[in-house]
């Protein structure tokens, strides 16, 4: 009898999963480790969740969700068909690369980028080329790897840095493969590529309902492309793969945009006050587009500062790989959380 | 430059997507057509989600989702290592085929059965053995196509008809590969092979709380194998694959059990009654261990039942399948719904 590392397929048995930030359990912690937004979701998404779970859970939802597309193509200036609506962003680039890869071929990436790219190609058998790219930058050889998918994350975590659109948008009309263009931190910067969208048919825009729009735990995500593309990606979805409850949040949640707008406005005030308190403090912090920001912790170490931080109640995101081992990043919180943050950070 | 069909794999390129049953808008229909539960969830399913839903959406869920692996262990006998938790059973079978097949590898199953088997298997790149099975058996040759992940539905969609444990366990110790035993409708009927579970470290039992917890809308599902194989899975789900929500109601759904076991046999008398009336109308109606019924439409076929019952403002499933045109599927609803169903089937 096969043991059940021999009944899963080599390269799931030699794969280690992906590793999410830890969710803390028992002690209270500041939690900045993992991009969450601080503040609460709309009361009015609260109350369409809500709505939808006293009614008609025993229903099948809409097989491709239908209200959402139809609220977020009114919302984002595209047509439904254009929209892709998945169980997180993460779902949607799943589902990018199990329409077009084949096992063997190529998904390429700059690094460091987000590190669930490297688990979602291995799970489809892609051949993983990561090319090192200095900030803000696509890397040179980026566009010569052969690759069917390029993930191009911008801004880019765990740096905070966008691509210059005029870069992507380059960089598309280079390659003859699909480029899915991560945009999970975009409404905390100024830029998105939903505006170079419809000349790009070998695009695709991935958008997060988790960070701006406070909503990680509810799972929703959208992508947009071309039509063609869209119907080809909707092939290999699962068949129901957002429940009733994350539509609605969804279609409430675009429907009172001022609610993210006013939120993001707020911890881009407290991203750039926080950052420039920690630059005071004698640490290199890049300027950020995002929720977050990477803090070069040069002489001490990303896993010391990580460490006295923890032990002063405040949790951050050290990553231990190369190129990340130097610093750590510091999800923004709200104003008195990364007071707290500072005064563990300063007591030293 | 490639256009979207050049720009997905071939394979998909040439794929046409799963088609689930019609969600109809518009007309108010007698909705018999997607096995849903025509009785609502509990109370308390619908006050957690609620709850989950005001506190902490701001935050991602637990990547295992264990409050729910934790109680679904004590609720099955089972440790909480050993269930997988999905965002519906379709997760669930897919997360078994992402981590089992490389491309080219068989997946094999007796037809009829779901139809999703097919999709799910080509999206990975499997190549399809489909072998045609009596009612309630397990086919001959099934065994011998070498596949690396076998389906055996029990009971059956769209027939009915359970597999004797006795066949599912011998057939799952003739074979060196995965035994997904999709258990969807498992708690309409009288057996489970969740009692066999702990003699077969090659199977998986699958479970869904759309149809006997009527949460179709939320999405959620449950693997159960042995921990080992479970361990190997969890590599290849999405990394935050359920909501907070869905969790939420997965325990309060498990806590009132009672609810649905009560619900169960309301569904499970209705079926008998109507199922009765049915063949005393002179249609052949078998054996059902489901909340639908297969009913066999002989000399009138399936597709005019279909469309007499549709006139009639009562929606069923037609399959345009080989060896399913001649009959339709019919879920059990209400006693006023089924009452609807007959006048409409027996008005000609």
């Amino acid at each position: 009898m096969k043991s059940a590392k021999q009944l899963v397929s080599t390269r799931v048995a030699s794969m280690s999963g992906y590793v999410p930030g830890e969710q803390p359990c028992g002690r209270e912690f500041v939690k900045l480790n993992t991009n969450e937004n601080p503040y609460p979701p709309s009361p009015t998404v609260v109350a369409a969740m809500t709505g939808a779970a006293a009614e008609g859970l025993r229903l099948y939802p809409s097989p491709t969700s239908d209200p959402l597309r139809e609220k977020a193509a009114e919302r984002y200036g595209v047509s439904p068909d254009q929209v892709l609506v998945g169980n997180g962003s993460d779902d949607i680039l799943a589902i990018c690369l199990r329409a077009c890869v084949t096992e063997g071929d190529v998904v390429a990436y700059g690094v460091p980028t987000y590190s669930l790219y490297r688990t979602l190609a291995e799970s489809v058998g892609a051949r993983v080329v990561e090319i090192p790219a200095a900030r803000g930058e696509i890397p040179e050889g980026l566009a010569h790897t052969g690759a069917r998918v390029f993930f191009l994350c911008t801004p880019n975590s765990p740096t905070g840095a966008p691509l210059p659109l005029g870069d992507v948008a380059r960089f598309a009309r280079s390659v003859d493969a699909l480029c899915v263009v991560d945009e999970a931190y975009a409404d905390f910067g100024d830029s998105t590529a939903l505006t170079i969208l419809s000349e790009h048919p070998n695009m695709l825009v991935a958008r997060t309902f988790s960070k701006s729009f406070s909503l990680a735990g509810a799972r929703l995500g959208l992508g947009f492309a071309c039509e063609e593309l869209i119907s080809e990606l909707l092939k290999v979805k699962d068949s129901y793969n957002v429940s009733r409850m994350a539509v609605a949040a969804g279609v409430a949640a675009l429907d009172d945009y001022g609610w993210m707008e006013t939120h993001v406005a707020r911890v881009r005030g407290t991203r750039e006050r926080v950052a420039a308190a920690v630059r005071k403090a004698g640490y290199d912090v890049e300027p950020s587009a995002t929720n977050f920001f990477w803090m070069d912790c040069a002489g001490e170490g990303g896993r010391a500062v990580y460490d006295r931080l923890r032990e002063g109640g405040v949790l951050v995101r050290y990553f231990d790989s190369d190129g990340l081992r130097g610093g750590v990043r510091v999800t923004v919180g709200t104003d008195d959380e990364m007071d707290r943050f500072l005064e563990v950070l300063l007591a030293s």
